[in-house]
């Protein structure tokens, strides 16, 4: 039989199959990031892959709806894979409304983009991230800055940065200079800096209504990177409220001990349209991978719920982040590979395999089809450590024949002291 | 703004959002789970939701594609969301040709069904499995066996049997009894027991060809149930050989300690036409909820690689287990709640909280929008273990105040034992 034709063999364009040794690495990392949002007192949720299309649309961007994997089901439903996390999220909570607030939550989990395939960027991937619901309060903006900062720590990046503007703030901005109703597009021209050259960024803003010098001063701005320790004096040059909002931001990021890792960017506006304060993304690594985003969303959870709901967050592209900080695959291998030379061997096989897995080792009893010779190949192969060999002579004996692969000795250990239960055949 | 019409706000239907409590019960079958399977060398494996539909159409039987949600992507790509974790699994298997044998992988993952929603039956689903793919050994068929018993036990069923029958026996079976081309119409027929009433059966046998007393003799036979360990004596009578083979597994299920949990039940067909050898279904718990199944399936994986290869494995349920378990939602609330009652003391709040982290403590510092009155009402209603207050007063004393919320007392704590990291504020 010829089998499935090469290309069907591969996953589908843009996507990854994950074996052991990625999903281990993963799960370190989901570890990893679990463990810091769950001290950071969010609690985990998930929600189906599949949602009704206008609940996904409702909140997506022009960019993103084209984005969507859509499709009817047999009922005739519209319905699509979800693109992110904030839209279920903000989907559970309208119909739970009695969540006590604020509500802070965490996912780790698939999302699905249709967006062209790069490198590191793929059609389904995993997304850490956070939603914290029913709260105005710039400690929350700071708590949210900070659990980002700590997640991204917490996977051994050291390097890394996050940018940080205000819809707000550049609301204000805008209209200082002169701007008033192509605030949106404006925005959405700023968005593209660093794809498209500075000189056609001008241009377009001049079109966009940017005269007398309006483009010009908004490309200064927007190219300027001052410590984040500065925001309150540079927002309250706008807003004099806003500046005192962001000082209360300031000292509590201070608190965390993680001030010196924000830069005010004004540049940074993330495409999508509901933002309505913070705004932030996070670069990490040795090339400053765009590894993540997110900010204050105050109208969104309304869009679903009807009520009006403060609210923040962000998302962690984790593909992106184990990129970022340079996650290797990680091996997985057996502790213990049992060969039962006899049919009658492998009664105590069976034995000393359930004392060592009781002892929490990962044990694999031969399945009588190869010979010692090529078990003891195929355990070097794949990593064993330990060779267990159960013969006649071991039977009579009492013991069993154990051979750790790595430094090349051989012992014999009773099968008394396996029964009881030791602490590790190993140490011995 | 009214937000999302009602049904909008709930998840699609068939399919569930999966809230912490929830979450945190379904993480621990996750952890029991993996546990039991690493421990006998199973690795763990993850593939894209999304499959080419021509790969998951080539597996699936009948009333299974009727059952793949389907779609087209922008490209025009035919592609569905995965109903098993077989089929993606033998997929990965068919271009990584050099894995070496056997291999062991386990799985714990979503997949869907377009399948009418009942009780416990969702269209999104967990399922737990292995495959066990290279070896046509007995051994393997009673590792198999014996792993999917222990994982039942794993979470906590003591009740449960595992129904066992063979296609190759049915075959020989059938063949005795007169029967040629249309064994797979009858095993269709036999795999209906149950949901029709035996007459009809009876009936439906006759039709399908079985006259002559046969249909009569079959249901006798497949209306039987013996242990486990007469399976060898059972099937001999048919085939010599096969008589064998079950000797040896049996003998290996002994070794398992779990020939006990088996019943030979020659009416356990499995829907699926590539059954080739061993079949089985687990039911579990004071309902004998059926759980999940697997078996031998000698020609699945050459179907995508093209190389023949003997394989075998189960699925289950977790969803269906969980409920056979009376797994109960599980609280996961917080460690502590800081309350900082002014903004000079956010500081010491963050620091503290910090600390408590380190000792994998889960903390939450109020967001500064509740009064203490309010924050002490949110901490009892949501399981907070301990409240801690820093005021003015307790700031100039170098303390904080730390309120346990079951014992309902009070103590107030130094700060430098706070920063040295004792071991466990709640032992004080």
């Amino acid at each position: 039989m010829p089998g499935l034709e090469d290309q069907l063999r591969r996953p589908v364009r843009g996507m990854r199959d994950i074996t052991p040794e990625q999903f281990y690495a993963l799960r370190r990392v989901e570890d990893s990031l679990s463990r810091i949002a769950e001290a950071f007192g969010y609690r985990r949720v998930e929600t189906p892959a599949v949602e009704h299309f206008e609940v996904l649309a409702r909140k997506a961007g022009r960019e993103i709806v084209d984005e969507i994997y859509y499709f009817r089901d047999k009922a005739g439903r519209e319905l699509g894979l979800r693109f992110d996390m904030t839209v279920p999220v903000a989907r559970v909570l309208s119909y739970r409304l009695e969540e006590p607030k604020p509500v802070r939550w965490y996912y780790f989990t698939k999302v699905w983009r249709y967006d062209e395939p790069q490198h590191g960027r793929y059609r389904e991937f995993y997304q850490f991230g956070v939603e914290l619901v029913g709260s105005d309060s710039p400690r929350a903006d700071a708590e949210v800055l900070a659990l980002m900062a700590k997640s991204i720590e917490a996977v051994g990046v050291k390097d890394y940065v996050i940018r940080l503007s205000d819809r707000a703030a550049m609301d204000k901005v805008l209209a200082s200079l002169g701007v008033e109703g192509s605030r949106e597009e404006v925005l959405r021209i700023l968005d593209k800096r660093g794809k498209v050259p500075d000189d056609e960024i001008l241009d377009m803003l001049r079109r966009a209504g940017l005269g007398g010098g309006a483009a010009e001063a908004l490309m200064a701005l927007v190219s300027e990177q001052r410590p984040g320790s500065e925001a309150p004096d540079l927002f309250s040059k706008y807003d004099k409220s806003l500046g005192e909002r962001y000082s209360r931001v300031v000292k509590a990021l201070d608190a965390y001990g993680v001030l010196d890792r924000l830069v005010v960017d004004l540049s940074i506006v993330r495409g999508l349209d509901y933002y309505t304060g913070m705004v932030f993304e996070a670069y990490a690594g040795e090339y400053k991978l765009a590894v993540g985003g997110g900010g204050r969303y105050d109208n969104l959870i309304e869009l679903y719920s009807g009520i009006r709901t403060p609210a923040l967050g962000f998302a962690i592209g984790v593909e992106r982040l184990m990129e970022a900080a340079g996650i290797a695959p990680a091996e997985y291998p057996l502790d213990y590979y049992i060969y039962p030379m006899t049919e009658d061997a492998f009664k105590v096989a069976a034995e000393v395999a359930e004392a060592l897995r009781n002892k929490g080792a990962s044990v694999a009893i031969d399945l009588g089809e190869l010979t010692l010779r090529e078990a003891l190949e195929h355990a070097a192969k794949t990593g064993v450590r330990h060779f267990v060999i159960i013969g006649k002579k071991e039977l009579e004996k009492g013991v069993v024949k154990i051979r750790d692969m790595r430094r090349r000795v051989e012992l014999e250990v009773e099968l008394g002291r396996i029964r009881e239960g030791l602490q590790s055949l190993s140490a011995t």
